[in-house]
């Protein structure tokens, strides 16, 4: 049936790595130096204490990584304990190497100062594998997994070096370089394994079951309430707040506009729990980019409209023809709530940029649009150079969205390449969608599907 | 069986709803002005932080609304999907709504000024449809209790207008304007939809499984975990400190009594879960009005005692007197959680607000009861003027509560007529309690049931 | 089958606890003067400010408490309702208690000032009984269990005040007080509750199915995304925001040593959901004692490898050779997740006070090591009087570690004794894990299970 002897060697790789990560941490990592003890005469505590005010936000982009998204996948019939356990697996592994990755990008004197903020761009860095695991759910084995989340984040952060420090764009949360990253790569993974064309109809086990989908609501609920702190987290002061507000109204016309169309477009007009569980997230997916900029309240209502319906009529037709046509399982539909809903998210961000004047951002814009000011303290060499006027940051915002497809793209067919064509041991088309290949499952519940089965053949 | 026509219009009906909130928020709704960027050469951005502060708890009292209230319905054995989902679409829905309507209130220079109060104060009023629901649970459509929501929170927003402004009752954590008020609207809508007296009996589906019982006590303990923030976060300075001392040692105390009265009165003194997942909650509403009163810890604990008491027993005889003799069905029990324990409440209040002392309340006693002071800030009309005494002030806490049922009871009559009586659809008894009729649900459950059917009839 | 006149006295015997609690609260507990309004022309609310600035962190413990340790224990099949259930009744009770019993230790002018520090050692002391009850879950009633929980309590308190107050041991995160104490002491309940040698083999219902395991799962990553705060709350300054680092860190690392040890060491090489539930958390627990010193953020790592290992090793080895040899049953294994992660972390706190310098600590030398200093403001009696060196510290470390084993050991088997030999009833083998005993169990579920039984025997 499989190899133990492969899997042996999978996470015996997977231990050299984490003991790697030890060494690197020793060599290269210290604690910043507001952390350190003061000294005794010294008075000042303000620094520690400024990271520190982040920390009920950090907190809640814990939940929305570890609960969130672990739980989100829930929905699987029988993939539960992968759901949640390959999900705390994951974001463990990838949260040590994106502070460490992310580190080299801004050493200081050969160190990387180690504070909150590392370990809140940490999570954040989690989300994006953990988006790309959704396109590939039940689909690949933990090891494939967990090898393609470091290369990802490695490549996720030199896109996001690039977008942000070279091209100068905003994406205060992260839909360009986190959410289409993650969707886009994912999906180009998918592809790469997708199945021969006799093999292309719906697992057996690719569905939810009554219990699996209230599991998956525990995912979704917690996504959709701390979704303004995952927006809000890296903005500062007034933006902050505007951040929280925006995606706030916008996942709730988002949410609003995904039970109506789910209920218009499914079949005898019932709602569908694919729908709500994830179309519901779209509005905080496509309010993202733009979320601190002056969008007025309604720009944020009306992103999240529309993003609500597109993310709707993506799972009931955009999918499903994928799947056809082009044999790209996206089991749980990342394309709908994170790839499309973040496409908005940088067109948004082009429109608005190109509406923006320095009367209506004063002081905010040298930290919202760098580039657009005369001068800077930052010594980061900005493409283009500084004082770029309005059409031109609109540019840029189209160059990132283009940039960081192209290498999410090209990465993830790399990557799926890689995880295809190597030594790498790829599931059975009967070993999809199930736990019991990589966990010990309880014998009781084999016991009662059994009988039911048995059951099915005595009525039959 | 049912009318897909039905449902098409309703729903659409509702995406119009959320067009004209479009409308509204262009027309009206402005970021307040500390939310717009500072000009250049400005200092503070003081007002932008003290709002933000409040934040955690904000995030605290999401987890409740759409957590909380939402699997705290779970517990009926086939409606999960429509607790949690509907809880989504409603506290959605009602999120904006009230954000308009109570903006409307408060407008300056005919414009909203919008900032995180007024999404707290939206959160805080998604409670009150959501605790009607309860009320309902199971038996009426989407369409109906989405419809009473909006007709709802138009009147709520109205009297707690008039309970606070005019009546200038002190209400801390809302047990008057929020839990009694969403309580008996939703009890008297459920008893103008009560069942002809050959359809009284229980529905088949009306009970929890083992499985839906434990998904139930999620929502049961995050709504005790986070129900300090509840009460408190309307409250400032140090009386925000003791509305979450006080509510915390009521709960605790509540909950204590809640399992020892429960085993008394049950069947072979076994513990009920109905008891355990909502009684012990009990303790944070009975404390909600005085719980930033100077009650003395002792007060706390004594009223988290009576709460306890008086929600079991309500359970246990109040209950199922009401539905065989009113053929009131009360599903999750809303009137032993919210209705007879914001009563307690209210009473505390009166006998509280009865003994207050200018030594004792000195400079808080403004922000308490501001009626009792002489002079003021506002320039609210305050019924009856300022400088009232106690005893007074205690007179109008129960005219408070009288008027809160006053109108609670007749906008929920007059509800009820309308979701009965106009061209809404209403379920049919054996439609009951299942999510099957407004939701695809997995044909494999379907299987499952019927197959033990199946087996259920070759056995007997 | 059972009396149920016993639990009738059981429960009133509680009711009198909560009722005496009242009382005390009454007679002996007032609201912390910062917590009084100020005078009317005050104008410092400072204190009040400076608590609730740990409001959010106290929140983040509430959820571990709460959710974390209830959820984590619904992973037996048919223990939920108990599972969740008793963890409320439990703490609900026990931060009553430990409000007064901490307080009495610490009374000015006979009184007890109240404020949400209290409630935040509350919350902390609860974890104590719920550790315990870890270890006995599924094998007692519930009133062995609460009035277990009042004794150790109780005990705990008074091993705290002399670890912390008398030796001046460090102890951020609760290792040594908490878990260790927590561990051993229901190691030693479970070893006086021991079965006979025949009737040693598992219960039949000491398993997981397979959605009570996802359950399982809600507790295992709230605890994971809260216990920083857990471990930091009590840390003051730049000293908090390291302990919120290591603690991160080392669960990171602890998570991914779990997921490789356990597929190497398990039965064809696959995940097993018990060590993935627990063994993951311990990180947290192993860096617990030293969170706030400055491990190095390799150190932290290092720790979370070693823990990670230890305690699947644990569930793998150990735990089944003490069920053999010892006839010790520890339903949760809170030995491998509690007991020897909180060893490690008390010989890694002597480790590094043997370290420790001035030139190092510098300001911060006062607050962690008090006893290191020349003099302190404080008046308590330090066991060897102040400035002690670093190896003298390092000592003191052992001896906390080791007291704490002996109380704790001590106190165990005294409560063990007094749950058996006296008019306590005991749970027969044939009423373990299940809930049925102590809770109305749904009807409808037992029919399901009947039926499977009847297919069973049809089929057999």
């Amino acid at each position: 049936m499989h190899s133990p002897g492969g899997k042996v060697s999978g996470y015996v790789a997977l231990m050299i790595v984490q003991i790697i990560f030890l060494v690197l941490f020793w060599l290269f990592v210290r604690y910043e130096k507001e952390l350190l003890p003061p000294a005794i005469d010294a008075e000042d505590a303000g620094s520690a204490k400024e990271h520190v005010s982040k920390y009920p936000q950090f907190q809640d982009i814990q939940v929305m990584i570890f609960i969130g998204f672990g739980f989100l996948m829930t929905f699987l019939r029988k993939y539960g304990y992968s759901a949640t356990g390959f999900t705390l697996f994951m974001a463990a592994l990838v949260v040590q190497w994106s502070v460490l990755m992310k580190g080299f990008l801004h050493m200081e004197d050969g160190k990387i100062s180690l504070s909150l903020e590392n370990i809140i761009d940490a999570d954040i860095a989690a989300a994006v594998p953990l988006i790309s695991m959704g396109a590939l759910l039940g689909r690949t084995t933990p090891i494939q997994l967990l090898c393609m989340s470091i290369f990802e984040v490695a490549l996720f952060a030199a896109n996001e070096y690039l977008a942000l420090n070279v091209f100068s764009i905003c994406d205060c949360g992260g839909s360009i370089t986190v959410h289409a990253f993650g969707a886009y790569f994912g999906l180009a993974v998918a592809l790469m394994l997708r199945p021969s064309s006799d093999q292309n109809e719906a697992g057996k086990l690719e569905g939810a079951s009554y219990t699996s989908d209230i599991f998956a609501m525990i995912g979704t609920t917690f996504l959709w309430v701390y979704w303004p702190s995952f927006n809000s987290v890296l903005a500062e002061g007034a933006g902050g707040e505007r951040a929280i507000l925006n995606t706030f109204l916008s996942l709730a016309a988002a949410t609003v506009t995904t039970f109506v169309v789910s209920a218009l477009v499914s079949h005898e007009n019932k709602l569908d729990m694919v729908h709500v569980q994830n179309s519901t997230l779209a509005g905080g997916v496509a309010v993202g980019t733009v979320c601190n900029l002056l969008l007025g309240v309604h720009g944020a209502v009306l992103i999240g409209i529309i993003a609500g319906t597109v993310s709707v009529l993506g799972y009931r037709y955009l999918t499903p023809w994928m799947t056809a046509n082009l044999r790209l399982h996206d089991t749980c539909g990342v394309h709908n709530l994170h790839g499309m809903p973040a496409l908005i998210s940088a067109i948004a961000s082009a429109i608005y940029a190109s509406m923006v004047t320095v009367g209506d951002y004063r002081s905010e814009l040298q930290d919202i649009f760098p580039a657009m000011v005369g001068t800077n303290g930052t010594e980061t060499k900005i493409m283009g150079g500084l004082a770029r006027n309005a059409s031109s940051q609109a540019g840029y915002q189209l160059l990132g969205i283009a940039v960081t497809l192209l290498i999410a793209i090209g990465g993830g067919i790399l990557t799926g390449v890689v995880l295809k064509y190597t030594s790498f041991r790829n599931l059975k088309k009967d070993e999809h969608h199930q736990d019991e290949h990589y966990w010990e499952v309880p014998a009781v519940e084999n016991k009662e599907e059994y009988e039911l089965e048995r059951v099915d053949e005595l009525l039959s």
